[in-house]
């Protein structure tokens, strides 16, 4: 997917929301769980639900990893039935050397043709190029993470004169690898004390902000800091949309909560964008 | 497996050779390839011809998830014909925030019953403490690796009055959160200029390396550097061993790779430690 495209469904929906697709078997509702493939079943529902109201579903690969190779078959039947206009994120934060992070590129982009997957910035340059090939394919770096870890080594000053910290140097060197086009930055919302020093290095590339509700973060204050010319977000929610009710009612009831936030959206993009 | 039941396993093999098994179906013997599982087959009998010369075996997981739902079923019978005195590495450079990495560490620790996964470490604490729970079960912890990406950040100076690199203060927070008994350290055969600052930072801890053949490193340098009075060190090599031959005797020939290999260590060790 193109970043214009992207742009004009944030436009058409008036949206920017990304659903965090981290279905959990112990939390899905009972009347599912007699059913073949209740984690499908589930993110089959919890989509048909929501697929007007957000641009972008992002399932944590942890959850189906921990569900061993069943897991990866839920995975792979959920794009499926994913809308093909809708920005999917692998959630994977992956990186190795070369050779081995195109293998790693080979199972998110051609087995299950996502359209993005999350990097780890470790290793550098060899192990982030390889999913950078496809046009249309996109690298989401960690940068500034949503979690309390993010200060052991994220916020380190760097002796480069500038007092600038290692994310700063982090969204710096990437993009020598790619343009915005293919390059986008996991920016956490509870870290909106640094958006403007993200938004002074990477003005033109999506950020994709975790941490948005049960980790606390405000979208108003994130998208009043972050926003750029074409919107430039995408903010992610998981659990206080699909895990709104564990009842019947689940699906229903995610639709709700994704409404409620389509719509706060909707009057920030009026008024910032 | 215990720090000590490794080093008693390195006594008794004479050996701190790590093979790893980076498994490619494209790479695999022709005779091979009628079989039910030809992955499996051929780990299977790589490890029955080379189990008493190596001390770990290390499948790295991009090429068990680039074949999709398949390749974890391969996986998982591979590690059951491991035998139960050689540490088994995932080699999955994993790390999310805490609740999410507690998933990753299920997946490998119970699901899969590894002694150990490799995990990056910029996330942070939180990223890495849910690996630790389990007395037995390591953290591999990426630190200085073998590619040319690690100049990017890992060689980054920081700003804190002694020089250090930011892989020295990840060597040092890291062990913050566990001891030698829980934590080894990822550092690469071809960064021996910088094995004794790994070594004044983390004398006690092992070191998992790669980068011995394909990749250009020496396995005496590293081991003259980097022995300390536990071995401390498991050296590994995948390529050059399990793709010696593919043809009828591509076992044997993997024997004998590794054998070479061992009796190199075997003097290594009779002459360092």
């Amino acid at each position: 997917m193109t970043r214009e495209q992207l742009f004009e469904q944030i436009l058409n929906k008036k949206s920017y929301l990304c659903i965090g697709l981290d279905t959990d078997p112990l939390k899905l509702p009972q009347h599912l769980l007699d059913l073949e493939d209740p984690v499908f079943e589930f993110n089959r529902q919890i989509i048909e639900a929501t697929a007007d109201l957000c641009v972008a579903y992002k399932p944590n690969i942890a959850f189906y990893e921990a569900q061993g190779p069943q897991g990866w078959v839920s995975l792979q039947k959920t794009l499926q039935v994913i809308p093909k206009e809708i920005f999917t994120i692998a959630d994977a934060k992956r990186g190795d050397i070369g050779n081995t992070s195109e293998l790693y590129a080979r199972a998110f982009f051609e087995n299950m043709d996502f359209d993005s997957v999350t990097v780890a910035p470790y290793m550098g340059a060899d192990s982030v190029k390889p999913f950078l090939t496809q046009a249309g394919k996109w690298v989401i770096l960690l940068a500034l993470t949503s979690n309390a870890g993010s200060q052991d080594f994220q916020m380190l000053r760097l002796e480069d004169g500038n007092e600038e910290y290692l994310f700063e140097q982090v969204l710096r060197t990437s993009q020598e690898w790619a343009t915005a086009d293919q390059l986008m930055f996991v920016v956490g919302a509870t870290q909106s004390d640094y958006v403007q020093r993200v938004r002074q290095v990477a003005p033109d590339n999506f950020l994709l902000v975790p941490g948005v509700g049960a980790q606390g973060g405000s979208l108003e204050e994130i998208s009043r800091l972050g926003m750029n010319r074409q919107c430039g977000l995408l903010v992610n929610s998981s659990r206080a949309i699909i895990y709104a009710s564990s009842g019947y009612d689940f699906a229903e009831r995610a639709r709700e909560a994704a409404f409620a936030v389509q719509r706060e959206m909707e009057k920030l993009l009026e008024e910032l964008l």
